[in-house]
């Protein structure tokens, strides 16, 4: 991608409508701009993100057994008035009514819909467990949206549900998605811990939140030190017994303020720290909660017609973007992990008019970009110090600056984002190193290694 | 992707609510189910197809320079107030209050939101062109919604916009988006052709409609059957001049009945043929239509501030999927083209229960899923007539079928859906052809030869 014929408009100042680091960094990096109230146009560098985030719980969500299905965004009241929610829901639920009058509804959450499709497709148990999966919009009317996608209306969502033919079933599926959230969010370049959640307004049995930890994040946490290093599953067979990983992450103290209690903590002593965090994740099991009014029945072996048992397990997508930033940025602005940065590297062409430099930039760029690379070249006539700048703010993991002065040396210069250092290499050396991390995957290892 | 395991809800009688051809199939194949009037959730199968579609899009729209955004499904009522189209809209906007009594809308199209967008960004000549493009969610609140997607309320979308200088740049991003979209069905595996289309409601001066030839169309359609054998532009620079692309394309005749000329149609003789067909695509150059209202100036190289030449540039998504089906069918189901078919193969393990034939498609499988083949087992404990009525149905590509009957004599079926032809290889044969085919992406050639 050349940036000169990019849509990225950066922003020098302070916009005064964020109030939050990762709203404030978003809009000033182009990546989103607001459309009204809590509503957001994705401009190309955030989208980036945001659909490497989408790909990222795909993958894993495919591993975990779990199909993905696409449901409309517009649901009809008369499912929700036969779950018995359509009036409980109040305000947030954006409510419609069609040219003939009918009620519709802007989903805040898909419970309804896929019971409803549920109960018309799979009639024995011999069909399950059924696991699927939508990444789709939702629409929640906030009575205050703010702190840009932290708090938006309208919001991408990663939601599944499972069916299961009892409880103990069900909970194995609610482990599958519990193992697959801690990849989920590893795999981001994160930590989010899992946390016992109230089951209150959506009722069920088991519940945990999962909260990636930032210093500005909304709720105050409480935390067990070893959850920072805990080992994620990896090699994980899904068809196995996946109990051991869930003791594993459940076994030590963490919980939000909500929940916290003191002499459950106190247990741990000085092993417990207290921090804040931002919620990116709920899983849910609440049995038959919406099987029985909505009669989402299946024959059992017995021939008998028994509710089916369900779970369902969300993941604030947009919200992850901003998750994301606030524990990963500076001053300057993002520091992003490799995984979910809108470029893992930019070529900086110090002089876009010097012809001699431009061309390395130019062919470094094509070599690497023809190595599988996800890289872009900042080739726009602007001062050499503000497209430093932007590339601070925007985040990039590694920058190769690449200008005249440093080719009469004979090298170019690699900066890591994060670490701020920055090393000289020859322009065979720079690429040789960059392609063997990134055929390695190892990328971030190598970002880290600056 | 094990079957077995899979969300795929076959039906074997024909739905009465379904009054097409491609309505009846992705009802019967599992890949589509209705949940509110012309409002559809997209089961597993459907979905496999509607994001290779959007994928081929993607890639060819970035090829031609655009880059994504994701503008929001809900809008401000303010801006299409700001236009004069908010009254003009009719019944088919989906008209909404918020909870503070705010008028929203769910967008039926993005001129307004994205003119918006870049009278706030772009203020300079220097930042031209500029051309984005999203793939998003729409709704028009058909009176009588039918036909499934080929005429549904909520539905995808890819939608462009083009900004210039002046009429002649404006021009140049019409050719580009031209030349993307004969690529773009192209590589669907399908032939749409471009006709001239009636700039009338939305307005502007030049315009294209894309029209996919099929018995079952909607529209009546004149054409020289020379565009049934064109080549499609290939190695295209996009930054080289285009219009030798536009005028090829363009210079013979193709009609709809709409704007059928005799007189016109009369001067190519024989050579223009008269069947039906279903628009996929449209392109328009509008001028300064809405750049006007909205206010959408940028300064000029003399410094004198001037409204942006606009283009738009859609292609109905999930109606690809129903037009694909109309254009390519049988009496037994679909016949997918490679490019979009939910998997390329599939192998048709006969016998689940026979360990050793069991054991064979499933290496096979599994080899070629190593191989990048994006191929599913079709493992189900189904009598082999009804699996084999299933994959006709479903319409995968490729069939490969492993029983112990032929495994004895040394061999595995492989079949072409689309020629109902079949041959007999051994099992290593049947691996390495197939794989070889795959690595040279000739897929399709190879499953034509069978």
């Amino acid at each position: 991608m050349r940036l000169s014929r990019y849509f990225v408009p950066t922003i020098k100042e302070n916009p005064s409508e964020a109030a939050i680091v990762s709203h404030r960094f978003m809009l000033r990096a182009g990546m989103i701009r607001q459309s009204v109230s809590g509503i957001y146009t994705w401009l190309p560098l955030g989208l980036r993100v945001l659909t490497k985030i989408e790909n990222i719980i795909r993958e894993e969500q495919e591993l975990a057994g779990a199909s993905e299905v696409r449901m409309s965004t517009i649901q009809t009241a008369d499912l929700w008035k036969e779950s018995g929610r359509y009036e409980d829901y109040g305000d947030e639920m954006l409510r419609i009514n069609d040219r003939h009058g009918r009620e519709l509804l802007y989903g805040p959450t898909n419970e309804e819909v896929i019971t409803d499709l549920f109960r018309k497709e799979v009639k024995s148990w011999k069909q399950l467990p059924t696991l699927l999966y939508q990444i789709q919009l939702k629409f929640r009317d906030e009575i205050r949206p703010r702190f840009g996608l932290m708090r938006g209306r309208e919001f991408t969502m990663k939601d599944a549900y499972s069916f299961d033919i009892d409880e103990e079933n069900s909970v194995k599926s609610y482990y599958r998605m519990f193992v697959s959230y801690l990849r989920i969010f590893n795999k981001m370049g994160i930590r989010a811990i899992p946390m016992k959640a109230d089951t209150g307004p959506i009722g069920g049995n088991l519940s945990h939140e999962f909260l990636l930890l930032a210093e500005t994040g909304e709720s105050e946490v409480y935390c067990h030190k070893d959850f920072l290093e805990m080992d994620i599953p990896d090699n994980v067979d899904y068809d196995g017994d996946l109990s051991k990983y869930f003791q594993e992450w459940t076994s030590k103290y963490a919980a939000t303020d909500e929940m916290y209690v003191e002499e459950d903590a106190k247990k741990f002593g000085d092993d417990i720290i207290k921090t804040r965090g931002i919620e990116v994740g709920h899983v849910f099991n609440f049995g038959t909660k919406y099987s029985e009014p909505l009669h989402a029945v299946v024959m059992n072996k017995e021939g008998k017609e028994i509710p089916v048992h369900m779970g369902s397990y969300g993941i604030g997508v947009s919200r992850c973007v901003a998750g994301i930033i606030e524990a990963s940025h500076d001053d300057k602005g993002i520091i992003w992990p490799v995984a979910v940065a809108p470029f893992e590297m930019v070529v900086l062409d110090v002089k876009p008019k010097d012809e001699e430099s431009s061309k390395v930039a130019n062919d470094i760029y094509k070599n690497l970009k023809n190595h599988k690379l996800d890289v872009a070249i900042d080739d726009r006539n602007d001062r050499v110090g503000s497209k430093f700048a932007d590339m601070d703010l925007i985040g990039i993991p590694l920058l190769l600056v690449v200008g005249p002065r440093g080719l009469l040396d004979g090298h170019v210069k690699l900066v890591s984002r994060k670490s701020g250092n920055s090393i000289n290499l020859s322009v065979e050396e720079v690429q040789e190193r960059i392609i063997k991390a990134k055929s390695e995957d190892s990328l971030q290892k190598f970002v880290d290694s600056i």
